[in-house]
Parts: C-alpha cells; structure tokens; sequence
C-alpha cells in the first residue's frame, strides 16, 4: 500500500471537531510521503440521513464500499433523540467485523513501560454493544449481551489469521466465561475450534481481570489478544495507555468484504463531566481538570512527535485547538500520521 | 477494632488449596500483633449443602450473620456442575453489596508506579452477575445484566458516605453509560442522586474505557471510584496491578446488616489454560508461564513483604506450595496479613 505509485482512490471522512484541521494534514503528509492517495471526502452530514437514521449519509458508505478503503477521523454524534451514533452506524452498516489496533512502545516517546508490542483485536458488531435494553419495572433495567457463533468464528478466524501472517506466536482470548458461562463460554469455544487449525500458535485463554491486572504489570506477555466487544474497548483503550494515550494508537475497522476503515481516535474534553446525553465519545478527565484549573486559556496544545514512514523517523509538530468549550485539543493528529508506518494498511 | 483488648468473635473460612496454611499464620499474626480475637472456623464442605445449592454451609453463613465480622480465604470452586460458585453464595446470601478495596503504592514495594491512593468500590450483587443466560437459537447466546436503582442507590450512598468519613475529596462513577443508555444510565442517575447529598465531595463520571486508560497513565486522578459490578471486578484487578498484585490488595465486603467480610485474593495458575469448565477463581498467565517453563519443580515461592501495623512495618518472609498441579503459590498471604493496617477493618 504505502509503497505503491499508482494513486489509489480512498474515502476520508474528516469527521468534525478538530477533524477536518486534522484532514488537511493528513492529506499533506501522504503527498510528501510520496503516497499517492485520491481521496474521496464525505463530510458528516448535519440532517440525518432517513436511510441510515443517522448523520452519516448513504452515499457516505457506499464510498467506502467502492474503495474498500477509508480514512475517518474523530466523530461524536451530535446530541438529540432519534438518532444512532455515528461509530456504531459505520461499524453496524459496513460490516465491519473486527477493529484491530497495534500498540507498541514508541521509542522517543517515553511512558512506564517500553516493552509494549501487542495487537488487540476486537470483535465489533455485537456483545454489550447490541443496543437490546429496557425497562422490566420501575427501577429495573436489564441490557442483552448477544454472542454469536458465527461472529465468535469470524473475528476468532482474523486473530489467527492476523498472528500468522505478521509473525506473532501467541493468541490469548479475553473473557469472563467463569461468570459468563453460555456466552463467553460460546466465544472461547469458538477461539478453541479455530486454534486447533493454527497448531503454530500457541492459544491461551485470560480472564478479563486477570489480563488487566498483568497487562499493567508485564505487558510482555501478551502478543494478540482476541475478545468480545467491550472487553475490547476496554483493553484497547488500556493498552492504548500503556504506550501514551490513543493518539498514539490509531487502529483499523476489517469488514467483510475486503473492506477497511482506518480510524484516529482521540480524546475530547467536556465542559461539564455531568453530561444529561451521551455523546459518542469519551470524557477524559485530564483534559476536563485542565479545563478546570484554567478555565480562561484557549489551550492551544503544543506537541512533538514522530512519525515512522518507510523505516526513518521524522519529526513533526502539532497543535490542537481548544474549540469553544466542547473540544479539547487532542493527539490523535499523531495518530493519523503514525497509521501511515503502522501494520494498520498492511491488510 | 485493631486496637481493642476485649477479644471479639470472628468467623475464618480458611477456604481451600493453600487456605488452610494461610490461616494458621493469620492467627499467629493477630496474636502477636496484640489483637485478641476469637475465631470461629468453618471449612469449605466436600458436600454440597441442599440450602445453600453449594459446598458452603447454612452454618457457615449463620456465623458471619452473628459474629457481624469474619475473614475468608481464597475459594475455588469445586468442578462439577449443580452448585453455585462460593464466592457469588457468600455475596448473595449475605447480602454483601459493596466490595471495598483500598490500592495503595507501598512504600518498599517497587512497581512502574508510586503515586496510587485509591479505593474502588464495586457493586457486588447484580449487573452482568445475574446468571441470567440462555441460548435463542443454535449459535445464539444472550446473557442479561439487570440494574437496580435500589442497588445503585445504595452503593453509591456507601461510595459517598466512605469518601466522607475517610477525608476523601472525589468519588468517580465509572460506566459505559454511551452504549448502555438504560442500565449504565440508571446507575449513574441514582449516583448523581446521591452525589447532591454530598455537596463536600466533588463528583463526576468517567467512561470505562477511558476510565483504564487514565489509570495507568496517571493513577493519582483517581480517589475513590464506583462503580456496577463487572467494571468493579475488571478495574479493581487493573489497579492491584499498579501497585504490585492481588496479594497486597485485600477487599472487604460490606453487607447491610453491619456485616463485613474481609477477603484475601489470590492468583491461581491451572496446569493448562484450556479448561473445559470454569473454576472460581483466575488463572494467571504468569504463573502458567512459570509451570510451562519449570513444569517439573516444586514452585516453592519465597518472597519478602512487609506488615503495617500500627504505623510501623515488621518484615516478613512467607513462601507458598504449588499444590499437586491444581494451586499455584500467590501472594495472598501477604494480601492477609495487610489486611490489618488497612482502612478495611476500619468500617
Ligand atoms: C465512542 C464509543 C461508542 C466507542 C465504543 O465504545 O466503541 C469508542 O469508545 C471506541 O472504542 O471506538
Ligand atoms: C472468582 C470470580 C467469580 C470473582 C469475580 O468475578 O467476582 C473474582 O474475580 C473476584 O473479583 O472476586
């Protein structure tokens, strides 16, 4: 991919916040890395698409389904009723079965850990995420968890797959099957049926707690690590920590058909941690207390990073602005550009 | 309680696999500690107990219920099927709602961190533990996590009421309450209930994924967290981590009828990571490793730990038994004897 030199056509949804300003640099870095990229820009819409119920436009997607390729930044689904969020929408609409997020320690950017060379993987289309919740009286609630065998199969199939291909030795499936008996007990058996085809890799299964507990001990000892839907974004985000935050771990979105979305995640700021509605992503409180104790300030970010582009690190600077009080400045700009010299396109 | 003289009765599940030896030495360390207390010991049965559909007896519980205070060891699960888990009996028969379980950096004890002072506090009765699972159709497995604003409400007036009485300034509701509008919503509703009580202490709410990712950047944004159940099993594990394992993080659990029982973790290594049915308690890689490497020595562990007791540290040596192939050693011994400089008898 990145060494190719006829352009190839690939959608970049901008998203918005500090995504578009992100966009405009992302396009630059691949010109002057000497990868010829069409980009194909599909704004997120600002009425809700009837077709999608949500602010992602059907034309949006199909880009995507063309170019089996694409780009998006950071989106947060704007706040209102009657919508779906834009994340879950691209997940649910294109398919997109697995998200696969490396995280290494970076060499220059130093954290508590420099041993950090790990691949989750997680599985992105059911679990807790299957939206099935309601009231069953008054002050009782109850959410579904769905797992399913084919899709338990599916991302079990990518993990393998994934470690063989990129010369990794171990699987480790991430569950709570002690508790969860039926349904993580399903996903493992699953992992399990799948390992016996991989006799060159070693499998193992982690309880959830217990992974996180030795993943913030000795994060060495993990290689891939496969996992129904929240514990992936539990562990990703985790992980994500251990080598500097998620700016420094972009991860891409395999869908079946050949399809994969590379996304940038970052980190937002809320004004207020009290929020009435969700918004699609997540409050930091770092970037909240920063808010707090200087409250006045435009905080303009200032950051140097690195980018690894065809084995030679360079050196680059960004700013994030500080957006009115919704968005706070982010390193997810970094996370872009390193998605470039990342397995992330080597697909 | 440390510092009484007239002798109070306890209950002691001694618990089983190194249980047993651990809870000789708890005695000789009240003991010589000064603290008089008179233990009355309950085993873990061979026979299941047709009240209790488990290998723990009705007599057992009726101690804690009378004594108000007792101590457990670790408990495995006996595999075999028609029994519950012994842990999930004691925290429904006894109604322990809330485990407490303070997460200090010791000084002497080395780890990638030294600035963590916290305290997590998990709701210990419902949410994904509701053992509530079945299969739709072939291939198709539901679990259900029911919330209860009566739970909620009630956790988080401990959460609160803790922070108070302990000179705590913050107390984090952690959730993913952005995909779980309903469940994770209601938690957080009751949490800001009570939080308005509690004008003293500042409160806000943090996202799980994000909530780790924190964590292991920067621990010390954190005070006392709380949090439904799953979340409090994954995120307590994540913090013992920090500041050096399940054994120097001992846990409470708090009932409603001023019943406190005190739990030692440990970490258990199985001879094989594919287990075909689930035991109570973790297998940890780490010690898997150990007898993958070594699989023919004793794994007699020795390590060195110290005891706070009143404001002065005695060291200790204690080593463990890798029994048969079943028990690996842990450091829960240590997790015991902390157990009493902690702020967890202090309830
Ligand atoms: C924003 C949110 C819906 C999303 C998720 O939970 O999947 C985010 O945390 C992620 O990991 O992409
Ligand atoms: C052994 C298991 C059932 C238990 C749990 O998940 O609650 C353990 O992890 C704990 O935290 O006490």
């Amino acid at each position: 991919f990145c060494s190719s030199t006829t352009p190839i056509t690939a959608t970049l949804f901008p998203g918005d916040g500090i995504g578009p300003e992100i966009a405009e640099s992302v396009k630059k870095v691949f010109t002057t890395a000497g990868v010829p990229i069409d980009w194909e820009e599909h704004f997120v819409g600002t009425e809700i698409d009837p077709r999608t119920q949500s602010f992602l436009t059907w034309e949006s997607l199909e880009s995507v389904r063309r170019n089996k390729v694409g780009l998006k930044g950071p989106m947060a689904t704007p706040i209102g009723k009657g919508h779906r969020s834009l994340n879950l929408t691209l997940r649910k609409e294109l398919n997109l079965y697995a998200n696969v997020r490396p995280c290494y320690s970076l060499p220059g950017y130093k954290t508590r850990y420099d041993d950090v060379n790990l691949i989750t993987i997680r599985e992105n289309t059911e679990g807790e995420y299957s939206g099935l919740e309601h009231q069953v009286v008054r002050g009782v609630v109850e959410s579904l968890k769905i797992i399913t065998r084919q899709a338990s199969l599916r991302v079990a199939e990518y993990a393998f797959h994934y470690a063989k291909t990129h010369g990794r030795e171990r699987v480790s499936a991430i569950h709570k099957a002690n508790i969860m008996q039926k349904t993580d007990g399903l996903f493992l058996k699953c992992c399990r049926e799948v390992a016996e085809k991989y006799p060159e890799i070693t499998y193992e299964e982690v309880v959830i707690d217990n992974c996180c507990m030795m993943l913030v001990k000795n994060p060495a000892l993990f290689d891939v690590l496969v996992m129904p839907n929240l514990y992936g974004d539990i562990i990703s985000d985790l992980c994500a920590g251990l080598v500097g935050g998620l700016g420094l771990t972009p991860s891409c979105n395999i869908g079946e058909d050949g399809v994969a979305l590379a996304e940038a995640v970052h980190e937002l700021g809320k004004p207020n941690s009290i929020a009435t509605e969700w918004s699609d992503d997540v409050a930091s409180p770092e970037a909240e207390r920063t808010s707090r104790t200087d409250p006045q300030s435009n905080h303009q970010h200032h950051s140097r990073g690195k980018i690894q582009n065809r084995g030679s690190w360079r050196k680059f600077d960004h700013h994030g602005l500080h957006k009115g009080n919704l968005f706070m400045s982010s390193s997810n700009y970094d996370g872009i550009l390193l998605g470039m010299g990342n397995p992330l396109l080597d697909i």
